[in-house]
């Protein structure tokens, strides 16, 4: 199953001996892929942010592996190579950890050497990928179960069909929502810096006709005060073994001024999102990119006065979370117990 | 006393007969003044945001009837028209009081008619720029008392200089701070979607050689969980008898959060801000701006599924503030008796 049903827009494409990246910086303007034959390729499609979102990072990380098995083998130290190239996808961004999640499994079908590498290595890739997208679709119709009749719901950054396999995590609880007539209004924010609920989130429910509402990260405590939604639905990049959830800047400051405002908190991951190793969030690497994201030009490499703090992640304690949804279950009230009853 | 010391750029400078405006879109790249020399051109310098911020836009509201006069007097209708003016100028924005209150006491020395109307209504614009910078000042060592030895504190939008007669309301009070050496840094929410603190305040900080550590809205949650400040400062546009304060969207956000973390709220403004005709904030007039400055150019116009809600103030309740600091004095919790004790 290569090739997702494609319901949505897919941010990863597989040729079988290359992977088109859209380039996600360039959206909702242009429509561009870009194509990569090998990892060292792969690894700046991450790294740069064209590919971004925590499950897609991960996809897009196996591809790479399969592109590296491609370009090296048989060559007589292949596996070296390939192994090498892995450690480079592993540091090419710190936090999703869907990205260690797949590498592992890609690490793992290298060294258990069953079949041929080129063929057992592409093979499971499209495996993780096609597995995401039906992650996404299971979660979707949970999610949707738990919205019921709401009317109208805020999502923050974009965990969509780019940001995964396809359909998303966050947006497709609101895709099949949406589809089952109930849900009538949905809230992006924007999302500092890199604006991905103003680029991305608005242009993909506005190509499934969703009606989309952009707001500024910082109206969302007024929206929640006037009453007019009832969940905020978001994604994941790592969810710690108690429920502690890193996502995207901003996620800890809803589920804050949530639970003022009498608004449920949904986090929509698939369980490659889960990181057993660590007991809560405090042990989850922050990824801190450069100030020149938020400051004027005319300030940069005036280090001595100005200076940005530019966080891309914050982690929401679970006892903030009234619902985790994943493809083999939903949490409910994650604070009491965690998440290790998901373990497979 | 026509030009208060220089202390701090002039967004405003008076000439005796135009009124120069700081054009502050345009900043930190470029200090561009337009010069204006009847009401009709400082309506459009309001309207359009090159000059903004509550005092400020007293205070060139006031300069605007000058002007009126000047250019009317000594014609058959010259005081029609001045009042003409007047309600123009009232119109040009909603939220901030200090508007009406400035145009109230230009329109009563109208009434009034002491002296040739020219030069007594010059005067009482360039005592209401006076007296705004006096009250910057007395506030600034007002709130630097009550912030005492805090290291650092958090900002939102630009109540400095900028915004004022000179010298800034929550900027006057972290200037006076960081002058008695205990303030070390100061964070500046970018504040979006005119980037106030990005473009403004971490300039007016930058002047006056202040650490500025600029961050996204949504990272002030995060910063605060941090323990990295423990006051927030900000200014107001309209602070109802209850104490209930509209300010900047993001503002009630702000607050909110800090009751979880620990952090304290000082909201800085002079008297001018005080609407004693409200009981509480719920009859404040929220001013909604047009969606594009939230949506990407390629949605603009296509309004039938994609669109923003854009409120650029929003109310938070006196429950929420440590502390509203004005020139007459300062009131401690707020939500437990209003402000009323500081009424003339």
């Amino acid at each position: 199953m290569s090739n997702p049903k494609q319901l949505c827009v897919q941010s990863l494409q597989w040729t079988g001996h290359s992977l088109k990246v859209l380039d996600q910086r360039l959206l909702p303007e242009q429509i561009h892929y870009d194509e990569y034959s090998d990892a060292a390729g792969v690894t700046e499609a991450i790294r740069s942010m064209r590919v971004r979102g925590a499950p897609a990072i991960g996809i897009a990380a196996a591809y790479g592996v399969a592109l590296s098995a491609i370009r090296h083998y048989p060559a007589a130290d292949w596996r070296q190579r390939v192994t090498a190239d892995i450690g480079m996808l592993a540091a090419s961004r710190p936090t999703a950890v869907n990205l260690f999640w797949a590498l592992d499994r890609m690490r793992k079908q290298l060294d258990n050497g069953d079949g041929q590498p080129v063929a057992a290595l592409s093979a499971l890739a499209e495996q993780i990928h096609a597995e995401d997208f039906a992650a996404n679709r299971a979660m979707g119709e949970r999610g949707a179960d738990l919205l019921g009749e709401s009317k109208a719901v805020l999502t923050h950054c974009n965990a969509g069909a780019l940001a995964t396999g396809g359909y998303g995590t966050a947006l497709g609880v609101i895709r099949s929502a949406f589809q089952r007539g109930h849900l009538q209004q949905v809230f992006a924010a924007e999302t500092r810096p890199w604006l991905q609920g103003a680029r991305l989130t608005v242009w993909e429910l506005a190509q499934d006709r969703i009606p989309a509402t952009l707001i500024a990260d910082s109206a969302a405590a007024w929206l929640m005060k006037s009453g007019r939604i009832d969940w905020i639905v978001v994604g994941a990049d790592r969810i710690a073994a108690n429920g502690d959830v890193a996502n995207k800047i901003g996620t800890y400051s809803l589920a804050v001024l949530a639970g003022r405002h009498g608004v449920k908190v949904m986090v929509a991951a698939p369980t490659s999102t889960f990181d057993f190793s660590l007991e809560n969030g405090d042990g989850i690497e922050i990824e801190e990119r450069h100030p020149g994201e938020l400051l004027p030009d005319c300030y940069q490499g005036d280090g001595s006065l100005v200076s940005a703090w530019n966080p891309v992640f914050d982690v929401t304690p679970a006892a903030l979370i009234t619902a985790i949804v994943t493809e083999r279950g939903v949490v409910l009230n994650p604070g009491e117990q965690g998440v290790r009853s998901l373990a497979i």
